[in-house]
């Protein structure tokens, strides 16, 4: 796993952690809220029989304002928790926490750990060509120059473009992913990714400014369709659509297939989901972001670093 | 003033302060973010000749999600800043700050201090007859129950239906606040204030469950005239909008008019905008709140509590 800067965990650490806990042990992902759900959803899709056990901060969401001390401090609690349950591996399915504590939980903790940034730049990378990457993204995300320092790492001659999408964040929250109000959101925040109207009110299609848009925030994949959608409409043919949710999970399976670490059971893994506050509420929204019913939730209290 | 459950300021305190300070002293504002903003301009249209000193607390926006101990602490962190510049009262532009902290602040601060709830509340109680009142605010305002128990304060008899409405926030710090989409969002925010469709597509009135709707956020009077147009549209008639900005300038006024603390001076009042993060982008972002151009913001750093 190799989002950031951190080392792989050596091969002797890993046979060390698959005898403590062997190869059926779950995959811990955490969040400070739900967004990091899409990144679960993701994960069963592509890794049906592993267990996973999700933990949202949710008592202490956003992260996205706090101080990289607090996030750092914030993160390391959601990482122990998960690690005291026996996870073979985390991932981080927090942009906040990809940019900015990856390096420090890597150093803590006797496990792989992996971000959301990484997986969705390479794709994006490959994916653009010679053509700029745009991003959609939290004000926090496009504003830290997360994705642009991750792009470079893979080509320095690729830029970003970033755009702050803030009102899907709310929309996504509310449950509001169709219609005319987020169709309307979705073009408004496309437009910088685009030139201008050939001959204005024709529906010509314009110039496009990117070779790719990823979908840089964790809700944004409950938008995939419909920013697809509009990306064709306005461009008039296919620029891909690049979704860290889905990346991540291809790194997770790439990463365990590598180091022997997939489960070897047949059946569906189960899903553990597990709160810092609120786990009625987080239970009614959480269906909506996994696509599907949801077996309960619990709280849990984590100990103070 | 007589926001929250805390005592007036004795007379003879007034008199001290006004001996220290002098009438022409500048009112403090307080908010974590720009919001309070929508209080500055309603205050300065109401008391054109008083100075405003206001204090964004935006390195630690949104006060919403902290615990009410960190807001206490913050809370008394700003109220002290202004009072260190000298201000005659301090108004607390912030829905959180208010249900929360200001009992503390009274207890701490030789200042009058008040709140933008109870103004809102109380207006509304009256507005509202025996009718229920309709809150509009964030998930934090609502879920905390603030404006039931304030409305509760003034008649036991009348009920607060609550409707959360957090992407109003986010268009009014996107400044999207005219068009299809805003429309479309207080469309749908509204709609719980209102019974079925009588006859179903057919643009009848609906009966309204609510006796008025307040605006319980200081974003929402950006979207005040839009409201009021779309209440009359759902409705068929003049379901008044209270808006807490405007009730709370009304207070103030009454409150500096009956203890002799207006100021004397026939010019206009000058407004100081003091930040704790990133001047440049607030500024561009206040003129919108303010309905005109800002003359400078500069930053600040608050002593720890």
């Amino acid at each position: 796993m190799t989002d950031g800067a951190g080392p792989k965990v050596a091969d002797s650490a890993i046979a060390r952690l698959i005898e403590r806990v062997g190869t059926d042990a779950p995959l811990g992902v955490f969040d400070s809220g739900l967004g990091g759900l899409t990144v679960v959803r993701a994960m069963r899709e592509r890794l049906p029989n592993e267990d996973i056990i999700y933990l949202g901060d949710n008592a202490r969401v956003p992260y996205g304002t706090r101080s990289p001390e607090t996030i750092v401090r914030y993160a390391l609690g959601c990482a122990r928790e998960l690690s005291s349950r026996g996870v073979k591996a985390i991932i981080v399915a927090c942009n906040t926490v990809s940019a900015v504590a990856l390096d420090r939980l890597r150093a803590e903790l006797d496990l792989p750990v992996t971000g959301v940034i990484i997986p969705g730049a390479r794709a994006a990378t490959r994916a653009s060509g010679e053509a700029p990457v745009g991003v959609l993204g939290t004000l926090g995300t496009i504003s830290s120059g997360a994705y642009t320092r991750a792009v470079a790492s893979f080509s320095s001659r690729t830029e970003v473009l970033g755009q702050a999408a803030p009102l899907l964040v709310a929309l996504a929250e509310e449950g509001w992913t169709e219609g005319e109000v987020p169709r309307l959101v979705v073009r408004k925040y496309l437009d910088s990714f685009f030139g201008p109207e050939v001959v204005e009110g024709f529906g010509l299609p314009r110039a496009s400014k990117v070779g790719c848009v990823v979908l840089g925030c964790t809700h944004f994949p409950l938008f995939r369709e419909l920013i697809e959608r509009e990306v064709r409409e306005i461009g008039g043919r296919g620029i891909p659509v690049v979704d860290s949710a889905r990346e991540t999970a291809s790194d997770v399976e790439a990463f365990l297939n590598e180091r022997g670490m997939r489960s070897r059971r047949d059946e569906a893994g189960r899903l553990e989901l597990l709160v810092t506050d609120k786990p009625r509420s987080f239970e009614a929204v959480a269906s909506r972001f996994l696509g599907g019913a949801v077996g309960g939730v619990d709280l849990v209290d984590l100990k103070p670093e």
